[in-house]
C-alpha cells in the first residue's frame, strides 16, 4: 500500500499533539520500525524522554491521525496484479506487516487478499521489524524455509529483518528511500513499486512453475499424495 | 522550513482532485524543481497528458491544498541560529526559493528574516531549479562571484541547479533524500540540518570573519570608502 508518508504525518500530529517536536524527514526514516522501537529511537535522538504510558497514548493518537488521513490511501502500483500473478503462478506469498490487524483489514481488501491468505500481523509476534519474528512466521505459515523466501518490502527495516531472518530481501523505492540506502541495507535488487517487480520477477529468481502441473499436485496433494514443493521459488 | 513532506501531500492531494493517479514517492522525489517542470516529469512518467490550462488549475489546487496543512510547517532545527551566526559573523547571505513571494512571506517571518535580507522568489527568475537563475540571481544580490558562494539545499534539484551555477552545494538530510542521491547530485558534504551544518560550518570553508573587523568595515563602507570583501567565504 502506498501509506507511508500518511504514516509519517500523522506521527508528525501524534508527536505534536504530545508537545514534541520533531523534524518530519526522522520519522520519515523510522517509519515500519515497530511502534515502540521507532518511539525511544526518535525520542533519544532528541532527548525526550517519554513514559510507557505516554507511548501509549502517542500510538494512540497516530492511529487517530493516520485514521483521519486513510482515505487518501490507495494499493501501490501493480501491487494487486503482482499478487494474482504469483497466485496463479502456484508462488505461494503472505503478508507481513508491522502493523495491527484491525488497522491491516481495509489494507487487505484494497489489495484483493481472500481470507485464505496467510497474514501475520504485530499482534501475533513478539517483536516488530527489524527483528525477524514477523518474516520467520509468515515462512511457517506457508511451510516454505525461509532461506528459500523472498521478502519485498520499501523501508531499510524490511531489509534489516529480512538478512536477520536469512530471507533474500528485494527492495521497493515506494517507500521513499533511496536505491542505495536500500541497498546497503541488504537489497538484492531495487524496483520503483510492485509493477516494475512483476516485470522483472525472473531477476529475482522467481520461477514461475507450470500452471497445469501446479493444479495436478496440488489435486494430488488434496487426494493423499505428498505434493512436490511446487510454488516455492528458491533464488538460485 | 520543515515543508517537503507536507507539499508532497498537497500534491497529491490536488493530482486526486484532478483524476489523477500517482505514487506519493514520485511526488516526493520531484519537490523543489519549478512547478511547471514538476508537472510536465511527474505526468510523462505516468503518461498523462494535461495541458496548460489545467496545469494551472492544479498549481491552484497545489496552493489550496498546502495551505490548508501550512499551520504543522516549522522551521528545522537551528535554521534560526544558523542564519543568525552567519549575520552575526559578517557573512552575507540570501534566500532563494522556487515559490512565490505570496507564499514565502510566513516562512521569512517564521526564520526571523527582516526586510534587510536578499530574497529572491521564482517571480523574479525566468526558470526555476534545477535552473541555476534563483542562485545567480542571490549571488547578484549579494555581490558575490558565485563561484565564491555556497548554496545550501534539501533536494537533489538545489544540488543540480547549484552545480549548474557553479557554486559549492552542501546538502541537508531535512528533505528527505538519502546522502547518497544527495551526493550524487554533486553535495561537497551533507548534514541533518540546518543545526547541523552550524556545528560543522568550518568543514564547508565558512571563514568566520572577526566581528570587530567587519563592524569596522562596515562603518567604513558606509563612509564612502570601499570595504574589503570581509564576509564572503570563498570554499578553499
Amino acid at each position: 500500500m502506498d501509506s507511508v508518508y500518511q504514516h509519517v504525518l500523522a506521527w508528525r500530529q501524534a508527536l505534536e499533539e504530545a508537545g514534541i517536536s520533531l523534524s518530519v524527514w526522522r520519522i520519515h526514516r523510522r517509519v515500519g520500525m515497530s511502534g515502540g522501537l521507532f518511539l525511544n529511537a526518535l525520542l533519544r535522538e532528541t532527548r525526550n524522554r517519554v513514559d510507557p504510558g505516554e507511548a501509549l497514548r502517542l500510538q494512540h493518537l497516530h492511529e487517530e491521525a493516520y485514521a483521519r488521513l486513510a482515505g487518501q490511501v490507495r494499493p501501490l502500483p501493480g501491487a494487486r496484479e503482482l499478487l494474482a500473478h504469483l497466485s496463479g503462478a502456484g508462488v505461494p506469498w503472505a503478508i507481513a506487516t508491522s502493523g495491527r490487524l484491525a488497522s491491516a483489514a481495509p489494507t487487505l481488501e484494497a489489495l484483493g487478499v481472500g481470507p485464505k491468505t496467510p497474514v501475520v500481523t504485530r499482534d501475533q509476534v513478539r517483536h516488530a521489524k527489524p527483528d525477524p519474528d514477523l518474516f520467520l512466521a509468515a515462512a511457517g505459515r506457508l511451510g516454505v524455509p525461509i532461506d528459500e523466501a523472498i521478502v519485498v518490502g520499501d523501508s531499510v527495516w524490511d531489509l534489516l529483518a529480512a538478512r536477520r531472518a536469512r530471507a533474500l530481501g528485494v527492495g521497493l523505492l515506494s517507500g521513499g528511500y533511496g536505491q542505495d540506502e536500500l541497498e546497503r541495507a541488504g537489497a538484492y535488487r531495487v524496483y520503483e513499486d510492485p509493477a516494475d517487480l512483476l516485470r522483472h520477477l525472473d531477476e529475482v529468481g522467481v520461477r514461475i512453475a507450470d500452471p497445469k502441473r501446479v493444479g495436478r499436485e496440488r489435486r494430488r496433494a488434496r487426494s493423499g499424495r505428498r505434493a512436490e514443493d511446487a510454488g516455492a521459488a528458491p533464488p538460485k
